[in-house]
């Protein structure tokens, strides 16, 4: 590990930082990415229109991996800049603000660095944490972003009916299990996969589902999804891609619909897998959108609001998997992609 | 060709018929089908409740071939029965009726079989021909299923707007030609893609496209699509699958429609080719959605009242490329296939 020095305010302090190494190709790896001890000045410059902030929370996210790659054709992320810190979703408090929204001592969600304290000029996007009632890491998951992408994919984009056949894949991840459980909020009947047992039982035992299995012990994942919807899917929120989609393809029922959040297994391929099935998108008239979160802020408060009191009502559960300490990132984001979380993958710089 | 003896009446008939043979896998062959002579009787038996047709245009249209496949998995298609007669869309005029919807002498458009006469017990769907100022043949095409398939498939699933970006595959067949014609009014900028230089020149000229391109020509769909799209494609009227929507997926504009009509470049394929860039549809937010025409015969009489005016004012041209003979049927339904028809694919029988 580097070391350096920093000043804040006219102090000197060490910044501890998750350095993005260069562009990745496959399967990411910790030795992709390097802790050290930057420096930073914890007081703006006059002038400036930012914040300092110290970043409490940081969220894995699956979508971290595409800003890895060297960006070519269509894609929604910039990559991330080689040796520069990673950026991504986490909690943080205000330290120093120019910018008249913010002020010292606010706390905030939004797109920040991996590292102890950031300097943020990019400031649209950042929201303010008005309750604290609840921990403050839900904003990285169930109260942010991954919440509310589970919120507009399922009621906005799936078209949710009572009594409805509801298939969720990664189906204990941040989104996935909140999906389950808005699913089941509307009287839906919910499967969910995903790739351990411990996954499993928790998807039918805390969560709530009707059924749930372990995809890495089927070796026909069209007979199992037969086994568990022998009248088909008419909702499918795809959280993965690849030959799962393909499966999926295969047990629509007409008129289906197709929530396309994720393609996680596919984001550590070079070349992603084909998909063949897609005569089924005409046989089962199966209507297939994809979408993408930030389109949906505007609706971020009423989402808020419905989020807070199922929490406090005790209507959804949620499960985190929190890692302790900024050197624990690397290994917490590539546990991401072998599915080594249980839950929400969290990572904790600083309490409070 | 083997020949045999029929009862019309109680009259002996001669019923040409071209038979299926066995199911197909691979590239459909002329000799997958038989020429042969066989027999009917004219005459209805007493107390049936179907029809007798003497059939006089029969339609070649991509979706057959995967009638030729056993059927395993979702299909909404039966498969044609071995040893049995081709069935298909055709138009027809009827000789005997025990039905009372139907009389003699009534023009009819549906479900008929490959051969000079058919019985037919399976009414539904079979409308009665009322409008003869234009083309009998015509009921195969622009005023029958796949006239009513560029309907839907562009005004109901693409929700087009004026100004926006049009592409379609296969654009000089029978829909294709079509869809292209309804973007145009709707004042959408077309363009199309066709596989021969004869078909580019009818795109452009008769039918009034923006732009085409020969695509047997690209060695790059990609590029070929940037260079006549520079700012991206709104609307994908999806006729063939495989490398050219993996192509399109990455023009498309973000919001962008994909109508998924057909997937004529995978029919003959044992095993479909994989779609490898379906992360586009969340980048881009792409709404893709799969149909069947037959969801949308409600709409029928609105659909033929607005195509005869078009027809009728000269605003709507079409193009069919007729075969002469059922002998000439295997061959013209084959050459579907490799794009030998010059528009709409037609086998003549009988003039009425």
């Amino acid at each position: 590990m580097a070391t350096s020095v920093v000043v804040v305010g006219e102090e000197v302090m060490r910044n501890k930082q998750v350095i993005f190494k260069d562009y990745v190709s496959g399967f990411l790896k910790e030795s992709d990415m390097q802790v050290i001890n930057g420096t930073l000045k914890l007081k703006l410059p006059e002038g400036s229109n930012g914040i300092v902030v110290k970043n409490l929370y940081l969220s894995c996210d699956p979508y971290m991996r595409n800003r890895m790659t060297r960006a070519e054709g269509p894609n929604i992320f910039t990559s991330f800049t080689p040796c520069s810190p990673l950026t991504g979703f986490g909690v943080a408090k205000v330290l120093d603000s120019s910018h008249p929204n913010f002020k010292k001592g606010d706390l905030i969600w939004g797109t920040t660095g991996w590292e102890e304290y950031s300097v943020i000029t990019e400031l649209e996007g950042l929201i303010k944490i008005q309750h604290t009632d609840v921990p403050l890491s839900y904003y990285t998951g169930i109260l942010g972003m991954p919440g509310l992408s589970a919120y507009v994919g399922f009621y906005e984009v799936c078209s949710p009916k009572k009594g409805e056949y509801v298939f969720i894949s990664a189906a204990s991840g941040a989104v996935g299990q909140l999906v389950g459980q808005f699913a089941k909020l509307m009287g839906c009947y919910v499967v969910g996969s995903a790739g351990s047992k411990e996954k499993v039982d928790l998807l039918k035992r805390k969560f709530g589902f009707d059924d749930a299995f372990n995809y890495k012990e089927e070796t026909d994942l069209d007979a199992a999804l037969k086994r568990y919807f022998p009248e088909g899917i008419d909702i499918y929120f795809e959280n993965v891609g690849g030959k799962m989609l393909d499966a999926v393809l295969l047990n629509m029922k007409d008129h289906g619909r197709i929530s396309v959040c994720g393609l996680i297994s596919q984001y550590n391929l070079d070349q992603p897998e084909g998909v063949q099935n897609l005569m089924c998108l005409i046989y089962k008239r199966i209507h297939m959108k994809g979408f993408v979160v930030t389109d949906y802020y505007n609706i971020y408060p009423k989402f808020l609001d419905v989020m807070l009191s199922y929490i406090r009502e005790g209507k959804i559960m949620y499960v985190e998997d929190i890692a302790e300490g900024l050197e624990s990132g690397p290994a917490a984001l590539v546990g991401l992609y072998s599915g080594r979380n249980v839950g929400k993958q969290v990572v904790l710089i600083a309490r409070e």
